[in-house]
């Protein structure tokens, strides 16, 4: 028996295990001092009141035989899938109810979507780059191609034509990155896709944090429906990290070698998975009920209003950023060309505040620094307060 | 870009839209007629009060700051594992809470499981076969081999030391023929993959219905821990399809071709998965609670209670079966060696009777045909009555 040999080629990161091991160390040497964590990606308000209640609902539809419910569809509740075209409408974007499969998450999506296509492919990743799109990769076998996210394209990698890629990944708003595609930018991608024949798989899982006027979805590009997959997630729209919802959609159209790809994932999801349970789907569904959308756009608020008064202090600062305006994570350069580590441990060290050095997700990440806006407002402003004392010496 | 030309080798199987197909077919010829469905492979009761309110509770806990959770631990949250330890002592298995993976279900397990396997390699099922174990590896590119399920074995197939598998399905009590292994048969299989550097992936999805002196997990057999790897679910123990929760067990121990089965399996899911839900987490660990315990059993008496009903009408009748005793499934002989799809229409038109043809699970359920104990008592006597009359005739 033969095992799959490709794991040996995984990189581990030690990135979030090496964070907590730094920091239980400063902690060990001082107990006294109080830390302020803004490195982590998980959200901290709790779930919407009407979406607790839509759960509670289904729990209890469970528990009567009238209202009980079995194996739920593959693709996800019609009521649900519909409830999500229609958020889709409500930025202009067309995305048919039967476009849409309902999963556990946007990174189960992202890892699995890889069984429809062959070993023999070249993926493209920006670098930065969230973990999972490499790695599901590497375990499949694949040739990874890095286009460079930096300073000078504003940490957006732009597509080369030089470079040939079948499958790429793109995440806007970005993580790590908080840097979101225009819609000039985005349709570059998009035409160089159908002109080379590639997929674009495009991770939305921030759009609810866009601001200004953004694509929410890649869907809003011309040619987009010919050439690409998008993810998305309610984890950080709705609270749902824990709750774990999200939906990829494939165009009843898109084609690639012969083969229809919505066809080709319908049959991957019936053998491979087995729906969503359903007070869950009831949850996600009261998300995009009015009276659900009103409530998370308050906690979605709330965020931003952190995110502000990190942008804030490093405009004060003068330190260069990404992120913070249309996405609930700030990307830094180091200050006086510090390296990842270098400043992590020095505002460790100094100000007692704790962020992810950028190399963990990245060569180009050497140098930079992500803060996120996740935490409470009380410690948001200390953590800030503190930095700008910090670096203004 | 190249997709995954494996899948244009996937069998497409008709069989539940064929019986959907002639069944509303015979509706809207007869619309007077009451027909009664013991064909389907789904629970019909309730889950359990006490695992309701520990949904709430959970559903509840999202909805207040101070208890609420984001993302859950990749592998599930330790309690819930305990509790499945805890579980497997009370039948006198050892398993520690540390080998468990908690997920949303053993079908994504059963599915997934081959990401940590070489594409070459040989896989062995038993025929007829629950089609996920067929088509997920005809996915992936493995080479499929069948051991014979049929009259002359009981419906439990052997290993034969002339055949050289590498990874062998195992499903006791099995779907779809009901039939179990006893401890010297599953011993077999154990001393076949020990020697023959072969892993076993054991479907324990049924073991709750198993009600004499049979194994109830392939670790009650000495041996097991070095060559296999277990799947368990809720679904039927718990009435738990709507509710998506299962467990994979991998013993630290089970190493094949240099590498730790456990390790691999912890990375493909922390690279593909991101945890189940957390009141559904919490209504598991109710389910093995003393009171859930107690809850859940009488519904799956009241579902043996069926299983007997027509168990026992097939006795009278004279008719060869397997299953029923220790299994929600009644796998017979269709009488007067009717094929298996003859005797559905037989069964349709005269007693207006749904039941699953065998042969849609593959070329020994030729002539044999699948009851399930999961409907209700009143339409489950009403159907063994009609068929009695029928084939007593």
């Amino acid at each position: 028996m033969k095992t799959n040999k490709n794991y040996n080629n995984l990189v581990p990161n030690y990135l979030f295990a090496e964070i907590a091991k730094r920091t239980n160390n400063f902690l060990k040497e001082n107990p006294d001092k109080s830390l302020i964590k803004l490195g982590i990606g998980d959200v901290t308000l709790p779930l919407a009141p009407v979406v607790v209640e839509a759960m509670k609902k289904g729990a209890d539809d469970l528990g009567k035989k009238e209202t009980f419910k079995g194996y739920p569809d593959y693709e996800g509740y019609e009521f649900l899938r519909q409830a999500i075209s229609d958020y889709y409408k409500g930025f202009g974007v067309d995305v048919s109810a039967d476009e849409v499969f309902v999963s556990d998450g946007a990174k189960s999506d992202c890892g699995n979507i890889g069984d429809i296509f062959s070993a023999d492919n070249t993926v493209l990743v920006t670098d930065p780059v969230y973990p999972v799109y490499v790695d599901s990769n590497i375990m499949a076998g694949r040739k990874i191609v890095y286009a460079a996210s930096n300073q000078e394209n504003g940490f957006a990698a732009m597509p080369d034509e030089n470079v040939k890629a079948d499958i790429i990944y793109l995440c806007s708003p970005n993580n790590p990155t908080g840097s979101a595609y225009t819609y000039d930018q985005l349709k570059e991608w998009v035409d160089y896709a159908n002109k080379n024949d590639a997929v674009i798989l495009y991770d939305a899982a921030y759009e609810a944090f866009i601001t200004e006027d953004l694509p929410r979805s890649i869907y809003a590009i011309e040619g987009a429906k010919s050439c690409a997959i998008e993810f998305c997630s309610l984890s950080k729209t709705a609270g749902f990290t824990g709750t774990r919802c999200g939906y990829t959609i494939i165009p009843k159209e898109l084609e690639r070698d012969g083969e229809n790809l919505h066809a080709l994932w319908y049959r991957r999801q019936a053998t491979k998975f087995n729906g969503v349970s359903w007070p869950v789907q009831c949850a996600a569904a009261a998300v995009f009920s009015e009276e659900g959308q009103k409530q998370i756009k308050e906690n979605i608020a709330y965020y931003q209003e952190n995110a502000k008064i990190i942008s804030s202090a490093l405009d004060e600062l003068g330190i260069y950023y990404t992120g913070g305006k249309n996405s609930p994570y700030i990307w830094l350069k180091c200050p006086n060309n510090m390296g990842s580590w270098e400043f992590f441990d020095f505002l460790l060290n100094e100000a007692n505040v704790v962020g992810t050095p950028g190399e963990g997700f990245g060569q180009n990440g050497e140098g930079y620094f992500r803060l996120t806006s996740f935490g409470d407002r009380e410690n948001t402003i200390e953590a800030v307060r503190r930095i700008k004392e910090l670096l203004k010496k």
